[in-house]
């Protein structure tokens, strides 16, 4: 939390972690499932909600043709319209994942509505599995979206593997990413006896490293044969998770209490370190090119 | 382990965690303490052995000049002259740590030997706390050593808060990185229900999301004030522990058969997904100009 007395952004973070089908007959029922944990989250006073990756249809396409039936347009979408609705009816920020189509192409999306409106939308850039068939690689970069509670990023499932993406969003002063998943199978063992996989310690040091908040919700489940992790978990700017890690079976919500503006206070390690300052950018570049030219603004 | 029948490089590892302990008076103790568990692992057939960070010279100087009183040359440090003869006398691969000086500068640096001498040398580049008042940040980069046995980097401690240092050493090739580490106090908890910490957490991340195997020794025991955290492990390729996590307290030798070749095949995830080649270079460098130039060598 922060080191002022009085929290600068006091924020109640709420994860829904719910099993949305996929099927066309479905999708009204994963939209109102999604929409009516978020009401509770709300009631219970969240402000900032997060559902998971293609929380309004399903994740198992089988084909092309039903990922394209499962679609909508970001302008026109009746998913994105109710959240939308949602988000202005209750007066908060949600994430939501869902199946975009931009003329011919699909994108596996996210966007973020405010009281306001749109805030973000984001294309998934790195695809898992079957989605390479359906879906175009994002073409949005990593952005992160300016909002009155804070500056929040959004990833996808299979972006966290990839250590550039929270760094970006960090080094663009992200202080909070919300991530939107649906995590299946990684190699064995899925889970150690902290009852954590390794998508909860990808999340954990990326929270951590970056000092940065990761509310990851997950999907729980099985659908046409693919199961489902569960092990949603809200991480600290520490990197450890505040309150528990979901099961991996259980529908929930989970719920965290922060001052977001925390973020912006470096972490207290000791007086002479600073993770930004301490990158080493010039070797970075050195070795292979590596690199990050705009310092971190924090 | 790799999906040949016949190993193409077995090697055992053994990481050693002691407790050095810092003054002139205890540097002879400390480097034959650390030749004496090397020598237990060699007759237990380890042929790679990884010593702590400053393994010879213990942690917590007080002044500059007693940090410089400690220090050894590359060239003629007579610690270095005993590993360089353990190396070759048991045939092994040793990396270990020390202060090095050169000129009038320090460096908090490691060495790896081999039966055919100095393979490898790497100045740490991140510097935590007051080895910024003692030493100079590494000017080497992050280099992987070629060797009969793979290819192998040195890290130290906090370089690996960094991810650019093990994804930089994934790009060279590396197999195996050995971490050499003094791992102290990091903010709370400490430790998880699981036994283990942060850098555990770092450690596996890093060899899950580079497809490396890490070999991370830590030194235990309390030194003018400041304790140490244990919790040595090796991380398969997967980043999950081969064996155990050590305890905080204990003295061991950790243990693990692998072969380093296995690094070089992909992981199994399915037949659309591949860590290198999903890498979004073209959107880390649309975003903030963050790359990594050369493809990953596998």
């Amino acid at each position: 939390m922060s080191e002022h007395c009085t929290p600068v952004s006091p924020v109640r973070i709420a994860v829904i972690q719910y099993d949305p089908q996929v099927g066309l007959e479905n999708c009204d029922g994963n939209l109102s499932k999604g929409l009516a944990l978020a009401r509770c989250a709300a009631r219970e006073g969240a402000n900032l909600i997060v559902l998971p990756e293609l929380a309004n249809t399903g994740y198992t396409f089988h084909t092309r043709a039903e990922a394209y039936a499962h679609a909508e347009t970001l302008e026109e979408g009746r998913s994105l319209k109710a959240w939308a609705d949602f988000a202005r009816e209750y007066q908060v920020y949600l994430a939501a994942g869902f199946a975009e189509r931009e003329g011919l192409k699909l994108y596996d999306s996210a966007v973020l509505f405010g009281p306001q409106g749109l805030l973000g939308h984001y294309r998934k850039a790195h695809l898992w599995n079957q989605e390479k068939l359906w879906f175009t690689p994002g073409d949005l970069g990593f952005p992160v979206f300016e909002t009155p509670i804070g500056r929040i990023g959004l990833l996808i499932c299979w972006d966290i593997w990839f250590p550039e993406v929270p760094r970006l969003m960090a080094a663009q002063g992200a202080d909070i990413i919300c991530s939107l998943n649906n995590w299946v199978w990684t190699p064995p063992p899925l889970f150690d006896e902290a009852g954590r996989c390794m998508a909860s310690y990808l999340t954990m040091t990326a929270a951590h490293a970056n000092n940065v908040y990761i509310a990851a919700a997950n999907r729980i489940g099985s659908e046409r044969g693919g199961r489902f992790l569960g092990c949603s978990l809200i991480a600290d700017t520490s990197g450890w998770p505040i309150g528990e890690v979901a099961s991996a079976e259980e529908e929930c919500i989970l719920y965290a209490d922060v001052d977001l503006s925390s973020a912006r206070s470096a972490p207290i390690w000791n007086s002479l370190n600073d993770l930004p300052r301490d990158r080493r950018t010039d070797l970075y570049d050195a070795t292979l090119g590596y690199r990050l030219h705009a310092p971190m603004p924090r």
